[in-house]
């Protein structure tokens, strides 16, 4: 089975809520593999609600894209995943500060252009964070989760 | 791989283009499989073009869903797949009539509520045309394309 991942970021009074992992110190949205027959917009809550303890509210999808890694050679070594995107603009409870998967932790919105993370995960994010509409793209990664290529398509609804 | 399926919907002066199947005379939007590395949204519009001739017009992601066969005893049959449903409010060129896949033919809004096709995609159709916002969700299928369960989330971008 292709690996599907959702993920969901919390955007309230101009923060936003990150998970901090603790092997490199990258910041993610929460958020983890989709289930069997699961659809994007529960896997993205369950996630969610798994790793933080809270529950969003007014969950709606931003971005969806197709991730590939390419070996040394420029050879495909894995098979491609897709990345599900949500955002909210506000949780019920309060979120959990360490759990298994790393701190979770606010940060002001505009730190996402400087916090360490991926660089297809920072597009992602401040996409999601300040632009109306959705993105679509393909992400090709080395092994080392370093950004080799981005495709981006943006749209408006009608 | 997962098949991924990424189909458009053209909505234009309260008509849309549909795809008459042969074998059971059901009607589709037109899209088809996507490939390797590549996004929804270019696959969404690569697959229109390649089936009508044409190109779509501001096309934007309004539905995806998770799709389950299971045989007679419950059991899931097939890897799961997905489709990513694209809608466009107009369309460059003018469409073929009859291809390979089947017949083109333009049809009023509202005949998507008595055409025979498949009634997940009945659901997905009619949002498509007729609803703000995104929709998620996962359709359980027979073999035979008999929808046995929809199970449906919504959502509004904030």
């Amino acid at each position: 089975m292709m690996q599907r991942i959702a993920n969901l970021l919390v955007m309230k009074d101009d923060q936003v809520l990150l998970l901090k992992k603790p092997r490199r110190g990258w910041y993610v949205a929460p958020g983890g593999k989709m289930d069997t027959g699961e659809s994007i917009y529960n896997a993205a809550v369950r996630e969610f609600k798994e790793e933080t303890g809270t529950e969003p509210v007014n969950a709606h999808l931003k971005c969806v894209y197709t991730m590939v890694i390419k070996d040394e050679t420029d050879t495909v070594v894995n098979d491609e995943w897709m990345l599900f995107t949500f955002i909210a603009d506000d949780l019920i409870g309060k979120p959990f500060t360490t759990t298994v998967e790393g701190e979770l932790e606010w940060h002001p919105v505009e730190s996402l252009k400087t916090l360490p993370m991926a660089e297809g995960d920072r597009t992602n994010l401040l996409f999601a964070v300040s632009q109306q509409g959705m993105q679509y793209g393909t992400f090709y990664y080395t092994e080392e989760f370093e950004l080799l290529k981005e495709e981006i398509q943006n749209s408006l609804e009608g």
